[in-house]
């Protein structure tokens, strides 16, 4: 039985992993890896997701907080969505878990912080920035060669100060309207057209009881163990690979049948 | 003169190549690389394809089929379109002409049991899966792991016991309806929008010959030895690079000419 | 204070990049990673971009050209946009400012001749290319290899004959039609709809003086620094991360409310 505790986690890892909204149609993600690669060639880069939804905060800190448990310690994720690049919003560096964050204060990393002690720092950007700096491109100046050189092994505090209190997020954590009645938010939706919800795995009542999932236009009360599982087109509840609820539809797109976007509201009733 | 026997095929490569429909806007295709670096960072990744369109069990087994071929012997391709994923539906290890393959057994492989002898074996997914495995995301808890113990120099019997016969998919060799007269289909359409038909090389006729290639609302009858000879928008046959007949149509999508998509009839007629 | 100075380029670097218009919905990319691979498994490949417009050969060379200076010198960059492949266009390795370029000639390294000086040399693709050869994908069958060869060490004189004159697109540089005014044209659009115009940073005058920068539907009058500084919607000038003066829009795209495209023109007045 191999399980993810077998892993080997004791090693720095070396790996810088990006998630970004930059999209794939331009340069910049191709430019932070050249700017990695001249900073130390044997830094292996992994690209988690570069089409977060362009400025979408809320998604970038679901994207991250989901994957990052799935790399090795020591692996140092960069995580660019950056609407307010070049003002006086703060970048950081912050260690949770035995891995590395590097992003903009601006709550991107809301969800890791719920996962252990951190350590967050202030980056120095005069200090460690490419020079000269653009204040549009931070990804390439600032986050890029920080995490190289975090991932080469300099020590955090090498950065900067400690931090402090950080952005936060509004919580995502469903409230209990009536007894029996939640209301939730849609987290994301994934390439599948799976509306991944709020609620976590315990809420939804074991096969046999009776619920209601709504959102937008669909109106759920099954629930299935696998997406193969339902007839064509038939709406139902799985248990995601998150742990999250997620709406989905066999073979077929559960976010167009809904008509329903992120952030949107979600509400489970238990009958 | 360099030639494709040149190329030195007999270490094992530790490199996996990844096919799926996951798309690149989600967090998935990361998360299976995170998951093969955790297990050993020393493996290399490289991307196929990850747009399969989702669910089309038939574009997968094109594209693997059409690509495998250019990687160094043992490689291990991971070919993950899955929508069974959860269901009683297989997962196996199939080794062929000295490369590894990891995937579901749906009939993703289908063109690839046409190029050599094979050793399929289910893969036992109690054993070898992360835990806790979902039941929606087997890239992730199945195929990844498995691919980075084989890639590490497990033998394939390991994985668990022979499979027997493996699904297939229902061929996609032309048929000769009356003489001179082939029926085939569309087996994908690539980015620039040029039809690939299911008709080898040799059905075409030399330069001179007549002939009409039918599909949707094109007619073709002249052939072109290069993309960039024929005037612009005008359409005509050519052999692509896979050694399949294309329809395509100087600087413009010839699909989109067409109004056509996979798995469309194609008629060729030899005058 | 670390500047880009500091970056070791000495080394020869065994990077490949690739900037294509192929996509990523087909297995083009993915084929010549393998090819790489195969010939030299220790070579590392980083993307650029995939998603050129199709046949779009100003773009390419924008986007190299303001690339490749991120990279390590030794780099081999391969740029494959091509709507000639097949014809009688002659393919090219050049080398500039310790960069090494494969490419076809026709054009698509203009931007990258004004940065160094030059030794392109033709490829004597009956040489160098796979064999079977095809007439349609010269990334996989001629690009790739070369480069692989290259980055491997091999000097660029074994390729082929001295090139003489390449292709060159025509100039972007901005003509001033009366004094104080003057017409360029965009160079490209990202993917956050920010429009680049070939207008350098020089030419915008200080915030405080009076400007106006008009394309398409828009008519822009002022000046921001960073791109989170404007309210919502709103139009303005900014000097990008390139060094060229781009119209935005905050949080929105600038491109979609111009109604503009690649090449239309740009006007700014100087007031």
């Amino acid at each position: 039985m191999l399980d993810t505790d077998m892993i080997d986690y004791n090693v720095s890892s070396r790996i810088i992993s990006l998630t970004t909204d930059f999209g794939l149609s331009g340069h910049y993600v191709g430019v932070m890896k050249g700017v990695i690669a001249s900073m130390d060639a044997t830094l292996r880069v992994i690209d988690i997701c570069h089409e977060i939804p362009a400025y979408s905060v809320a998604e970038g800190a679901f994207v991250i907080a989901q994957s990052c448990r799935f790399f090795p310690a020591g692996t140092v994720h960069v995580v660019v969505v950056d609407p307010g690049v070049g003002t006086s919003r703060r970048a950081i560096v912050v260690e949770s878990g035995g891995h590395y964050f590097v992003a903009p204060d601006n709550g991107v990393l809301s969800q890791v912080y719920e996962q252990g002690p951190l350590q967050p720092h202030v980056i120095d950007v005069e200090r460690h920035a490419l020079q000269p700096m653009s204040r549009t491109f931070h990804g390439r100046d600032v986050f890029a060669p920080v995490a190289a050189r975090l991932a080469a092994g300099r020590p955090i505090g090498e950065f900067g100060e400690p931090a402090g209190t950080c952005v936060q997020l509004p919580s995502t954590i469903p409230e209990e309207t009536v007894t029996g009645r939640w209301l939730g938010r849609i987290l994301t939706i994934d390439p599948f057209g799976n509306i991944v919800t709020s609620f976590r795995e315990k809420l939804l009542p074991p096969s046999g009881t009776s619920f209601l999932l709504l959102t937008g236009k669909l109106e759920v009360s099954t629930r299935a163990e696998a997406y193969g599982e339902a007839e064509l087109g038939a709406a139902f509840a799985i248990v995601g690979s998150s742990g999250y609820i997620e709406v989905s539809a066999a073979r077929q797109s559960a976010a167009k049948l809904a008509e329903v976007k992120v952030g949107d509201p979600v509400e489970l009733i238990l009958l």
